[in-house]
Parts: C-alpha cells; sequence; structure tokens
C-alpha cells in the first residue's frame, strides 16, 4: 500500500508526497505537529498541514533567512530567532565567527522537542553553549529587550494561527526597537506567486520603519508556488552595498558572496508588488 | 464533486490541480494530450502527464527561454525554435524589433492546433507574417538547414517520448552548424532539484561544443520543484558581457535588464553540477 501526504497549498493546488514512515503525529498547545518520511525530501516538518522543513531542502531557506542578513551586518554578535523551532536558522547563523550569543524564541516547545528528538540535522546547533532557547511569545520577547540584538531573524509558520501577529506593523516596530542602532531584520514574506498582498502589506509596513527596506528571493521546492520572499529592514547597512569580498569560508548548499547580491534582483511581476 | 488532475513529477512527489473544465483530451501520433482549466494557473497544457504550460505563469519559462538569447545577441534576425507549439518562446521572440523570420518546427501538429484553438494567448503570435510553421522532426530540420540561424531555442518536452533525442550530444552539434557564426543556442534543461545528472550531460555537451557555455535559472511554479535551468551555448557573445543599458521597451513580466545577468549567479548546489 502506498501512503501519500498532501499539502492543499491554496484551495486550487497541492503538493502530493510518498511517504514511507510516521514518525511522529500530536496536536501541541498550538498546532497539530506531524514528522513524515516523504522518498523525495527525507523527513518532514508538517505544522497545521503546512510543510515547514524536510531534510534535503531546508539548506536553501535556512542558509537564506541567516547569511544574507549576516553578511549584511559587518560584526553581528547577538543574535535573536523568533519562530524557527527547528533550529535551522540558528545552526547557520553560528557558522558566523563573530556570533557570542544566539537567542531562539519559539512559542511551542513541543516544535524544539520533535526538532531535537527527530532532526538533529537541522536542530543540532540548539545545543551549542551560543545559543538560548526560550519557550516563550515573540511578540512579547521582542518588546522586552530593547536595543539589545544585532540581527533578528523572524522564522514563522504561514500568517495564520499563531504565527498571524509576526506579520503585524506593530510587531515590526517592537523588532526595530530591539534591534542595536545598526541592527537588521528579515521576515519569511511568503511566495511572490500566491502572497502578492501580504507582500505588499508587509514590506510597506517594514519601509515605513526601517530606513532601508529590501525583498529578495529564492527557489524552495516544497514551499507553495516554490518560489520563496524574504523582506529586510535594515538601520544602517545596505545588502546592496556589501563588500563581499569579505565574504568568505562560509559551508554552504546555496547562498554564495555573488548570490548576496543577485537574489536581490527581482523578476518585473515581484518588482510590481512593492513599487510604491 | 470535486475534479483534480495529479502530475507525479517524480515516483516520490507530484503537484495536484483543482480542474473546473476539460476542453480537449485526445491522443496524437506521439504523445497524450490534455488541455483543462485550473482553478489556480487557468488554462493548461498537459503532454503525456506532464504539465507544459499554464496561462498564468507561462510568461516566466517563454520570457527566459527568449530574451535572454535574444538579448544577449546584437541582432538576432532570423530565430528557430524547436519544440514549442504552443508558440510562446516565438511570441516572446519576435517583440524584439530585429527579427526578420522566426521558424516553429514543432514535431507534433496537433499540439499546434490545440492551442492555437484554447490557447491564443500563448499562441497568438504564430499567425504572424515573420512566424513560419514546419510540422516536421526538428532534429532532421536542424541538419539540413546550416549556417541559417542567429538564435536557436530548444523548448523541448522532457528527455522521454518525442523529445528524448533532444537532449543528445549529438542534436547540439547539428545546432552548432545550423547557427550562423556569432549564433546562440538556448534548451530547457529540467530542474536543478530533480535532474542534476541531465544538467551535468548536456552542460558538458555544450561545453565541447560551444566556445561559451552557461547555465541560467528561474522559477516556474508548475514545473517539478518550481526552478528550472536553461543551457546556453554561444559562438561569440557571452551574456555575462551583455551591454544591459541597450536592452530597451521590452514588455515582460518576468525578464528584466538586471535580471539578465543575475539569472546566471547560481545556488552552490548548482555550481555544483557543472563543476568540471
Amino acid at each position: 500500500m502506498e501512503l501519500w501526504y498532501t499539502e492543499y497549498q491554496t484551495r486550487e493546488i497541492g503538493i502530493t508526497c510518498k511517504i514511507s514512515k510516521t514518525y511522529y503525529t500530536g496536536k501541541s498547545k498550538f498546532q497539530d505537529i506531524a514528522l513524515i518520511e516523504t522518498g523525495q525530501f527525507g523527513k518532514m516538518l508538517v505544522l497545521d498541514g503546512m510543510v515547514q522543513t524536510t531534510v534535503k531542502d531546508e539548506f536553501v531557506y535556512h542558509e537564506m533567512i541567516s547569511h544574507v542578513p549576516m553578511c549584511t551586518h559587518t560584526n553581528p554578535e547577538k543574535i535573536l530567532v523568533i519562530g524557527g523551532g527547528d533550529g535551522g536558522a540558528i545552526r547557520e547563523a553560528i557558522k558566523h565567527k563573530s556570533v557570542k550569543k544566539a537567542v531562539l524564541v519559539e512559542i511551542d516547545g513541543k516544535v524544539v522537542e520533535i526538532a531535537k528528538k527527530h532532526l538533529p540535522e537541522i536542530s543540532c546547533a540548539l545545543d551549542s553553549e551560543k545559543v538560548e532557547v526560550k519557550v516563550t511569545d515573540g511578540i512579547k520577547y521582542a518588546k522586552e529587550n530593547k536595543n539589545t540584538f544585532d540581527v533578528v531573524m523572524v522564522d514563522s509558520t504561514d500568517p495564520v494561527g499563531p504565527a498571524a501577529g509576526l506579520f503585524d506593523k506593530d510587531f515590526y516596530k517592537s523588532i526595530y526597537e530591539c534591534l542595536k542602532e545598526d541592527g537588521i531584520f528579515v521576515a519569511q514574506t511568503e511566495s511572490p506567486f500566491f502572497h502578492k498582498d501580504l507582500i505588499k502589506r508587509v514590506f510597506d509596513s517594514v519601509d515605513r520603519i526601517f530606513p532601508i527596506a529590501r525583498l529578495y528571493t529564492c527557489s524552495v521546492p516544497t514551499y507553495p508556488s516554490g518560489y520563496w520572499s524574504f523582506t529586510m529592514g535594515s538601520k544602517k547597512y545596505d545588502p546592496l552595498l556589501t563588500d563581499i569580498s569579505k565574504i568568505d569560508g562560509l559551508q554552504t548548499k546555496y547562498y554564495n558572496p555573488k548570490l548576496h547580491k543577485a537574489c536581490f534582483v527581482l523578476p518585473e511581476f515581484v518588482k510590481n508588488i512593492i513599487k510604491k
């Protein structure tokens, strides 16, 4: 018998994956959680029926949410990841030698627990001495820690359920305040094919709050449309002006110095989404 | 009742689309053909169970297979498209004012017929005075027309069935010979996530035959993994040296002058596929 898992990414389209094993299915206080073994992408974490990460393509998303801001900042020492309970963004962030402390604030402790047990390839950095894991509300945490971080990454689920508040303008204001005076913020902002309104709204908010706002994209096969966006807000450093000759020695599978700038070159229809 | 069409892109993964109407299903001498209405992407052409093009995302593929070589060449007058019976690549090619003649060589006349009837948005250029449609074997045609074309685009189906020969080294030699002395050739070469061996093989062949070989990529939601590659072989012009300030006035939704170079900046894992 063949078992297939289907995520209906919209009401009209889905991705369907052959699965060979179910490691975990259950419910936390916040969401449904499943950890399954797929033929195409290996182990896959699913929250509320939406693919969050897979062992075989997670490198794209985690490298791009992390190295783009980390390499834009000249000396990122204190890092905050909101969401991202699988640990992938933190794993990439602490590859940077400048990092002294990285805090992961995940609202759902069960996600961290499942990732630690079943996804060691992704969660391996969560036991690092530099990493502190806090199971609490990221919105509250950002409000309570002002002028503290060099880089903040918002590695959220889709803008429904527990993550809805992470796409609000007030939240971005809190992020601005929890960054140091030259801090940088990045959030995952969904697909330019399927979520144009969301991207426009988030980009407009970030653009109003931060001196520098930029959108960049990458290809993630297991996310809706396979094409994904990130919105960056920066107080001082412009990623388009990064001296990429100084980016050196990062072990990566997707990100590289030339891509640091090329990922900001947007197709015409994406430029139009954020055009004023 | 809901009807869904599923393409199993590999043995382990598929894309599934809600459909509201079936305009055509049938068999030509070469393949199964279906033309369906999907909720997410509008009308969709399916050949042998594989999505070829949809009204809502076709612009990405057709613009990128066409404008990248067309803008790399300084004066493309005679154009050949092999495959591409839907007419999308030709439609983009004749946007360039330098074009005097564009020949479409499609082995399956039924595809042209269906596209003309059901996909006028894509096939509209096939009735242009500059366009000649030949229903014949592209391999044979390339062999018989030496030193003729400025740009050749191979807009094929996947490397099984009628298109298998379009991924052979001997075919690329014929293409080289049917190009003029400063001609450029581009072929669609599948997904960097799913078809690494094919990309490596094609790129190696093209790199041996042409002085300049380049790989570039774009995001096509309805193709396997959503991430797609094109291999370019050029006798004289290097796309990385194109004077993009001269690219002007093209009406596009994906391609633009900055992307002309950015699309050649490859993620690390893609660079590794074609590394010697």
